[in-house]
């Protein structure tokens, strides 16, 4: 039988015990049967109390790990990361596996049957009059037949890859996107795109060829002994681009560093390990065409670009979606009186964006982040006060426990694994390759997103940036999907030392390179961003100001005014008890639609969610700039209400530079000193 | 390859795509090799969209669910639970999928081969040169072998039984004992313990014979067509004997009904439910000896209650320890300054009870209530505040979750489980028991219980119990982890009618049972008892109230007296921040490590502990009435401090008699009017 994801879960625990072959439909009971049945049932006991024990070991491990954490929090020790530590936790644990235990045979040598046909997925053996039904592990190559029953405990502790993909990179990817700090990400929006897009495909591009260099060299000088293509270096730098600053956020967080660097590290990490991922699967699919050319074709590239924007905005549809159904039905239930109700009902239509992503054939881990941001965007707002602490909480824990499962299993896999290639060629090449993809999408981007910027990324935050590349959970779990053939193999273990050294040599790094490279600690990340918003400037201090000032109408901001103009009449309004009423946005002929989507809260609310809520909307053409606390000081009495609030509210019409100049605070027009926070333009509701 | 658990979580979503047999070490890579990769990897990428797809019909599934439960609770209406609305569900979809889904076959032939040994876990297959490996899945009995590939959908859709009671019931059967509510529950424990042991023990043997009864006129009959021995008949009186009365429960909750009858009936349910584990599994351990006598066997018997003490006992104790553990690592860290940490290490310690029980060959699910006892008892106290609060409510989720999802599947087996045998003979025989085996131990029990308790179990509270006996959860979890034979399956479609009869009814009936009843609703459950503690007595109206006061003199309020003060006086100080410090209970020698272990916050906290703690200490002999805010009124100064309290706290010497009179405010002296609250005798940290 084959079984829901859930369903096996079970089978490593006791799956065999449920599927003891006892009993027999009611027929034989014979003595020798019976003793066979006990024999069986002894048998798959005992598999399930060494899952038991496997298990339990990575349980122990990550107690280790959480007690060590304390204590170097608790000792301010900075020069290891709690992933750091957790991965050399598993790597001692590893050795004890691989040279502590006995190297056990399997208490049954595997039995032989030959078939003709292709492998079936289910088996129907017949012993002895009873029949058995056996379902495909997977493949085995010739000369490993003698490995598979050779360890059983460093079998037991080798996860199948998919875990990754399918149980803890979701929780991780969901909690990024929900914890996402919007104001300062959508204020670099711009600047996160182009790195997380185009700097991907490029940092991909530039490994994949420097790799296929050095396999070029390796093979020239005899230490290639398998076949490695093109795709396959391609696929190696796809891997190796998905850098995690875990390490380098977390130090960020406790020295509260700059936070538009902060912004800019964590969009791009976040939305390249989702372009990583989808850049994998569009290169594993452009495989299959090239047969035995693996030759560039047009055909199969073009096919790749389409798989790559096929998944990727299919992704991005599951997710929004879910997330914008999740808002509706919280905004317009009342279910917010039942917290428990309500965290439920967000963790399963979290969960199942997954799982539609999944069967649709999209990137399910891709839909999660998406679905997050949604989530965070929307829903928050309409989750009553316990349900947001609790959903922020649940998926902390979640994303804690799986991310430091992932270190600690990596450590674990350096010495479990059994198929490890090592090739100090192709190592040493993959360091310098990295190094150098990195440098070449962090710097010429830089410059390029420098001349459209109104805020200039310093040389220093560049460097930063350079510096925070490093690899983590991401990168794994890309490279273990497939360790089926030797250059997958020795990609894989090339990317576990990458994983170790950048989180140990960065994660340690990242306090010295802060004050060595003079960015500034200590800022409050809630905090607005000064008047002068001068951060960049002093940094940068030679920056020319004139010259700024001259480009203030960027084509980046235009459509991200579009956007927010839009989100914030429209989307809000009808996702959320926030915004503005409906009723005002919306054309006059829309009424009655406008009045069922818009709640009663907002008419309530308006006055304390002005405050909260961004104040400064910004049409295209037409700016309407609203102060919030100009006009409505009674209690909200819904109809005429609104209406008096556009009324009142001081409409200032002016060129778009001239706004972003104030909106953006350069020009010393001090709007706060009107009692308003400027909050440019997004609300900070994290 | 063997998986530990998590890692075959996966194989369903995925571990065949994960296993496909692609590249094959690097070897062949012929085109006719290529195009067969291709159809394998097609049809485990196939298979994994039906996982996710069967997998999200239950999500939203529990999503419906949830707001259907918003609605009846917005509507307050009563007569359906969530629980029986979830089944409601489960069933409607059932019947789609058996009835709406076409009957595909499966997409490949079950291949057979002869084998002459017995089976082995593992199998390898050997198709035109490539190795494949199969894992044993389970025995098929000869009849069914055609209808193995019957129905893709509903294949889906059955769960490997062991996935209940290694992933859904751990968080419910945790959260039980996390959230028992501990003031009540210990005021009762003594009748809790007799009903829970004496009465499931009682009702099992009950129900087993009286069904043995019911079997044996079947087969005069002729409607048995198999094997139903005696050891099936009390395995069915052992499963069907856990009651679950979650139902009736949140309606007590829900109406703040009579606390002591709430205590009692929890406390049964959720002991019970242990007692019906490990009754079962001693029964099935009683089986093999008796080969084809099945006939009562005296070595065996008592190899069986042997077995039922060892893994009682031995579950009992791993839970303890486990909670014990986390005790004294939360209270000896500072863990409490990160709340993440803390959560996370509170999770995975109580997990790894679980784990630890089911490798040292004990009752995981068992073992894991007590852990939560413990944890509830101990470690709730040197939790931060956020932790509890987080922990509480994460645990809740879960536990939300898992019943849901185990309530939405009964629903769901009843059509889509391919093996029912429905035999009316057997169920109607099968209610008939159930209703005289609760009554057979609920009555009598409560008879003798009233002989020794001072509050009386009044008529209507006995009645109430008795109606409250509905099956649920665990009744069902422990009829699905069997049904390889004849017997067993009949049992398990009695137990699911059982328990949606139980529910429905039960469920429906509570709210008007209770009125019927005359049993006090609206009761604070966090207030003290009142003074005169006469709830019983005027419910029960026609109480001899002299017989009663004569009777004060109880075995167990005397053992309960001396655990206690044992636990109050040694364990609460050692473990936890809270009780008097261990220089005062300790004897002066042990001087060195009593000061080691009493944490300074004892010192500290001592005055507010005092008014959240028990200020009642019941020494057996030389009672010690010790009043917290008569002596201590400044800030706690270590030391002098304690040794101050003992000896300016009252100490009144009186006959143990005298001390319950007073201690349990039967007697007319005001002991709260010197301004302490009277807390008999467990503080309520709940």
């Amino acid at each position: 039988m084959s079984l829901p994801p859930l369903a096996l879960l079970l089978l490593g625990a006791g799956g065999l015990r449920a599927a003891e072959p006892g009993g027999g439909g009611g027929g034989s009971s014979g003595s020798s049967s019976a003793m066979e049945e006990l024999a069986t049932e002894q048998e798959a006991e005992e598999s399930h109390r060494q899952d038991s024990v496997s298990l339990l070991t990575f349980i122990l491990l990550l107690t280790l790990t959480i007690l060590t954490i304390w204590l170097f929090k608790h000792r301010r020790v900075r020069f290891l990361h709690e992933t750091g530590l957790a991965m050399i936790y598993g790597l001692i644990v590893g050795v004890i596996l691989r040279y502590g235990t006995p190297s056990t045979s399997g208490h049954d040598k595997p039995f032989s049957c030959s078939q003709e046909d292709r492998p079936f997925t289910t088996l129907l053996v017949n012993v002895s009059g009873k029949f058995f039904e056996y379902t495909l592990k997977g493949e085995i190559s010739p000369g490993k037949i003698h490995n598979v029953e050779q360890n059983d405990m460093l079998r037991k502790v080798t996860f199948d890859p998919e875990v990754f993909f399918n149980i803890l990179l979701p929780p991780i990817i969901f909690h990024a996107g929900y914890s996402l700090k919007k104001r300062h990400f959508f204020r670099n929006l711009g600047s996160i795109l182009a790195y997380a897009f185009l700097g991907t495909a490029v940092s991909c591009f530039i490994i994949g060829n420097l790799m296929y260099g050095v396999v070029k060299l390796m093979k020239l000088v005899g230490q290639l002994s398998g076949k490695f293509y093109y795709t396959d270096c391609l696929l190696f730098g796809a891997i190796i681009s998905a850098t995690d600053p875990v390490t380098v956020l977390a130090i960020f967080n406790e020295l509260h560093a700059d936070v538009d660097l902060y912004a800019l590290l964590f969009g791009e990490s976040v939305l390249n390990d989702a372009v990583a991922i989808v850049l994998s699967s569009s290169i594993v699919a452009y495989q299959p065409t090239g047969e035995n050319t693996h030759a560039f074709d047009a055909a199969a590239f073009f096919k790749s670009v389409g798989v790559f924007l096929g998944i990727f905005s299919g992704s991005f549809m599951m997710g929004a979606v879910t997330g914008v159904v999740t808002a509706l039905v919280t905004k317009f239930t009342k279910l917010h009186c039942f917290p428990l109700l309500e965290t439920a009902l967000f963790f399963l239509m979290s969960w199942s964006t997954f799982l539609l992503a999944e069967a649709c054939g999209f990137t399910g881990v891709v839909a999660v982040l998406f679905c997050g941001i949604t989530q965070a965007h929307y829903t928050y707002n309409n989750l009553s006060v316990e349900s947001r602490s609790r959903t922020k909480q649940l998926f902390e824990v979640l994303h804690f426990l799986a991310e430091n499962f992932i270190f600690s299993y990596m450590g674990l896999a350096l010495f479990t694994f059994q198929k490890h290639i090592f090739s100090p060629v192709f190592i040493i090449g993959a360091f310098v390759a990295i190094f150098l993809g990195r440098a070449a999408h962090i710097y010429p981007l830089s410059f390029l997103l420098n001349l459209g910027r109104r805020h200039k990324i310093s040389w220093n935050f560049q460097h930063m940036m350079m510096f925070s590349g490093l690899r983590g959970a991401m990168a794994f779990a890309l490279a273990i999907r497939d360790t089926a053939t030797y250059s997958h193999q020795m990609m894989f273990s090339t990317t576990l030392l990458i994983v170790f050294f950048t989180v140990w040599i960065v994660g340690g790094g990242t306090t010295p390179m802060l004050s060595w490279l003079n960015i500034r600690v200590g800022v409050d990340p809630d905090q607005d961003p000064p008047p002068t918003n001068d951060s960049f400037q002093v940094l940068q201090g030679d920056g020319p100001d004139s010259e700024r000032r001259n480009r203030t109408k960027q084509e980046s901001a235009w459509l991200f005014r579009l956007w927010y103009s839009f989100d914030h009449n429209y989307l809000k309004p009808i996702l959320t008890h926030s915004g503005p009423p409906l009723t005002t946005t919306l054309p006059s002929w829309c009424g009655l639609i406008a009045r069922c989507l818009t709640s009663p809260q907002v008419y309530d609310n308006q006055e304390q969610l002005r405050e909260e809520d961004s104040d400064f909307i910004l049409n295209d053409g037409d700016l309407t700039v609203t102060y919030g606390d100009t006009t409505i000081t009674a209690n909200g009495s819904s109809g005429p209400h609104t209406a008096t609030t556009s009324l009142d509210g001081r409409r200032t019409k002016s060129s778009s530079e001239e706004a972003l100049e104030r909106d953006l605070g350069a020009a010393d027009h001090e709007v706060t000193s009107r009692g308003t926070r400027l909050v440019f333009p997004l609300e900070d509701n994290a």
